[in-house]
C-alpha cells in the first residue's frame, strides 16, 4: 500500500515539502490542505503587486495547476483541518461546503504557517482597516485604493515598510506608526535604522516612532486614528503588526509547543511520532544563541518544508538550524542583515564589539559608485563574526548571504578582516566592505 | 634613531605597505621608489578609460600628493633601484637624471611588480604594437585610437577582453586572438566561457581560439597579423598575453625565487634578514592547493603589502593566504571565480563533481529578473567546495566573495545546499542559485 501523506497548509513550507516528499517516495499518496482559495503563492510578493511592480495578484502563484498534475499531489483548497486524530493518525477536516471527511495518514505535515496578529486597538474592526497576509488581502487593499487618499500603516517591520512605500509610489500620503524607536526594529539596530528612516521621509512617508496607536476612529468605516493624543486623519489602516505562529491545532492535537510555535527536533519531527511540522508555525535553534527562535521567512520555510517532506516520506534529512538571514527594498534602498543585532544580543547577554563602515559599491573614480554601510557585530571572547546589517542602493543581497556563511562557519572578526575577496573598477571597492568593518571591530577587540 | 623603511615600488602593494608601516611606527622614515612618472594609481581601471566609463587616465590615481605629504612618506617617481647590498642593508638608486645614491634601510620591502610578458613574436617591435600595464600605455593607445578602425588583442584573458570590449566601445572592430581553446582560461572551465564568448561575439567582437599569432605584419607600422597562415587587417595589436613578476633586482641579490616568483613567509619576509616582499612579484600559498601560486590580483597585492607594512615597521601580522577570487565586467556580463576550476583542480589531482545551475537574480514573477548561472566545484572525499565560477548580468560579485568565504572555512556542498540565505522578491530568488548549485552536486556525490 502506497505512504500517505497528508500536509495542512500548501504554500511556502508546505508545497516544497510535498515536492520534497515526491521527489523521496515515488508512489506515496499525497494530499495537500489549504483554507485559501488559491495555493502555492509568494506572500513576499504581495506589497509589490500593490506597488505596481507586479501587474496582477495571480502572478505570484509560483506553482500552478500543472504542478500539482505533475507531481500528482492531491491538493484540497478551501478546506480546513478541524482535528488531528494522532491516535487513529488521521485528519479530519471540512471544506467550504461544509462537508466533512477524515483523511487517514502514515506520516502527516502541519505547515499550518502565522496569522496577522493585530493588537486589541479599539475600532480595529472597522471597515478599511486591513492586514498583508494573502492574495484576497492584497486585493481588498487594491479595490480600496481607488478611494484612498491617505493612509496609516501601524508597524514599521519588513511588510508595514513594504506597504508604506508601496501605497506612496501609488500617489497616498502615508503615516507609519511604530511601537518601537525606530524602523525595522527586529533587523536593524537603532544607528543603521536611521539612514532607512531618512530615505522614507525624503520620500514623504511620514514617520512616528515610539507611539502606538490608542484607537481607529471613524462611525463605520475609518476616519483617522488617535496616536499620543493626536488625531491623523486616513481613509485606510493597514495593521503590519507582526504575525504569530498558527498553533490551534497542533495544540488541541497534543501536539508540544515551546516559547511561541510547536517544537520539532533536527528531523522537523514533533512531540508525536510521524507529525513533523515547519514554516512559520515552528521555532528552531537560532545557529548563534543556541535557543528556539521563529523568523518566519519564506527561505526558512522553504528549507524546514524540504526536510520535513524528506523525512515524511521516508528518507532522512535534518535542518541545520537558522540565522534568521532576510533582505528588504525599499525605494531604491535596500536593507538586510543575519544573525543577531548588537541590540538582541545584549538581550542574550553575548557581549559584543561592532565596526561600521560606509564604503561605496564601486571603485571610487568610477562613475555611479554608491554609498553603501556595514554594520558588523562580533561575539568579544572568542571574536567570531554573529550578526551583520547593510543598508546600500545595490548589492547588498549577496553580502548578506556571504556574511550568512561567515557566521554558520564560525569565521572570526580577524579572518573576515583577511579574506580573500574579489575586485573590479565597476563592481567593487579593492578593500570589501565587509572586510573594513571588520577591521573597524578588531580595533575595538585588543 | 628613526626606523629606515624602503619600498621598492609605489603602487598597490607598495603604497598599501606604507600606510600600513607609518600607522605601525609613527617616527618611521618611509621612502618610496617608482620608476614611473606617477605612484599609486589602479592599474585595474585602464581598460575604463580607454572605454570612455572614466574621463582621464591620471582620474586613476587614487593617492594624491596630499596623501604622501599626511603619510610622511618621501616618494622618489622616475627612480629605478639597480642593486639591493643586503649586507650594509642598503638600496642603490639611480634618478632620470643619472644621479646614483645609496638609500640605507633597517627594512625593506620589495613590491616591483610585474611586467607584460609578450612571446617571441616576429614583428612585436614594430609601431603600433601595445601593451596594457601603466597609465602611459593606456595614454599611448588612447592617442593611437584616432587613427585606429581595427584592432587585434593577442590574449582572452580579463586584461585583453576588457581592453577588447573597450575597443569595441570606441567603435573599433576588434579581434581576439587567444592561443588556448576559450576565453578567460585561468578563471573559468569551457563551459562557463561559452558564455562569455557568446555575448563578446554578439557584440561584434571576433573571437579566434586555439591558435597563436605567427607574425605582426607591416613595415614600420602594423599592418595586420597573420594567425593560422591568414592575414587579418589591423591598424593596432595589443599584447595581453599575461604578466611576469619583476625578479631580477630580488635575483641578483641573492633573495630565493620560488617556482616564479620572489619567496615569503606568512610574515611576507623573504629569504633574506628585513627583507619584505608582496604584490605581484611574489608567490604565496594557495588555500586549496597548498602550493605557491602568484594570481597577480590587485586585491592580493594590497593585502600582502599591508601585512609586509605591518612587519617591517616592527608589528606582527601573518597572510593566511590565497584563493585567487577576481571578477570583470565585460559589456554588461559579470563574470567572477574563486579557488579552483575543475580543470586547474584536475591538473592538481583533486578529484571533483561540479553543480552547475542557471537561476535568477530576482523572483520568477518579479520584473527584469536576469539569469544567472552559477558552478560549483567539489572535492569529492570530503565534500567541501573548492572552487565556483559565476556569470551574470547583476549580483555576482559578493556571491563571489559569499563562496571565497565559504571555501576558506571549509564549507561543505552540504552545508552550502542549507546555507542560510536571504530573499526578497526585487533581490532574488527564494532558493538561492549558490545553494541550488551545490544541491545539483551533491547529486553526483553519493
Amino acid at each position: 500500500m502506497p505512504r500517505r501523506i497528508v500536509i495542512i497548509g500548501a504554500h511556502a513550507a508546505g508545497v516544497e515539502a510535498a515536492a520534497a516528499a515526491r521527489k523521496t517516495d515515488r508512489t506515496a499518496e499525497i494530499t495537500l490542505l489549504t483554507t485559501e482559495n488559491r495555493a502555492g503563492y509568494s506572500r513576499c510578493g504581495i506589497p509589490f503587486v500593490i506597488g505596481g511592480q507586479i501587474q496582477k495578484f495571480n502572478n505570484l502563484i509560483v506553482y500552478p495547476q500543472t504542478f500539482y498534475q505533475m507531481m500528482k499531489l492531491n491538493l484540497k483548497l478551501e478546506t480546513t483541518a478541524t482535528n488531528i486524530d494522532t491516535q487513529n493518525k488521521a485528519v479530519e477536516v471540512q471544506d467550504k461546503t461544509g462537508k466533512q471527511e477524515k483523511l487517514p495518514y502514515d506520516s502527516l505535515i502541519i505547515t499550518t504557517g502565522a496569522y496577522p496578529f493585530v493588537p486589541p486597538i479599539k475600532g480595529k474592526e472597522k471597515q478599511g482597516v486591513y492586514v498583508v497576509r494573502t492574495l484576497d488581502d492584497g486585493e481588498n487593499i487594491e479595490k480600496a485604493l481607488k478611494q484612498t487618499k491617505k493612509a496609516v500603516v501601524i508597524g514599521a517591520g519588513a511588510i508595514g515598510l513594504e506597504v508604506a512605500v508601496a501605497l506612496t509610489e501609488r500617489g497616498v500620503k502615508t503615516t507609519v506608526v511604530e511601537f518601537l524607536p525606530y524602523a525595522l526594529p527586529l533587523l536593524l539596530d537603532q544607528d543603521m535604522a536611521e539612514l532607512v528612516s531618512r530615505k522614507l521621509e525624503e520620500k514623504g512617508i511620514n514617520l512616528i516612532f515610539g507611539k502606538a496607536v490608542d484607537e481607529i476612529l471613524g462611525t463605520d468605516k475609518v476616519k483617522g486614528v488617535l496616536v499620543g493624543g493626536k488625531e491623523i486623519e486616513t481613509d485606510m489602516v493597514i495593521a503590519a503588526t507582526g504575525v504569530r505562529a498558527n498553533i490551534e491545532l497542533a495544540k488541541k492535537s497534543g501536539i508540544t509547543i515551546g516559547e511561541r510555535a510547536i517544537k520539532v527536533n533536527t528531523r522537523m519531527e514533533t512531540s508525536v511520532k510521524d507529525v513533523y511540522a515547519a514554516g512559520d508555525c515552528v521555532e528552531y535553534t537560532h545557529l548563534v544563541t543556541g535557543k528556539p527562535a521563529a523568523p518566519q521567512l519564506g527561505t526558512t520555510g522553504v528549507r524546514q518544508g524540504k526536510v520535513a517532506g524528506i523525512n515524511a516520506a521516508g528518507g532522512y534529512a535534518i535542518f541545520p538550524g537558522l540565522l534568521g538571514s532576510a533582505i528588504t527594498k525599499l525605494f531604491d534602498l535596500e536593507i538586510g542583515a543575519t544573525g543577531l543585532s548588537e541590540w538582541a544580543a545584549k538581550r542574550e547577554g553575548i557581549e559584543t564589539v561592532t565596526g561600521t563602515i560606509t564604503s561605496k559599491t564601486r571603485a571610487d573614480y568610477y562613475p555611479d559608485a554608491h554609498p553603501i554601510r556595514v554594520k558588523i557585530i562580533v561575539e568579544k571572547d572568542m571574536g567570531r563574526v554573529i550578526g551583520c546589517q547593510i543598508v546600500g542602493e545595490e548589492e547588498v543581497t549577496q553580502r548578506i548571504n556571504a556574511l550568512s556563511f561567515a557566521i554558520a562557519k564560525h569565521m572570526t572578526a580577524k579572518e573576515l578582516a583577511k579574506a580573500d575577496t574579489c575586485y573590479a573598477p565597476p563592481l567593487s571597492e579593492t578593500w570589501e566592505a565587509m572586510t573594513l568593518a571588520a577591521e573597524t571591530a578588531l580595533m575595538k577587540l585588543k
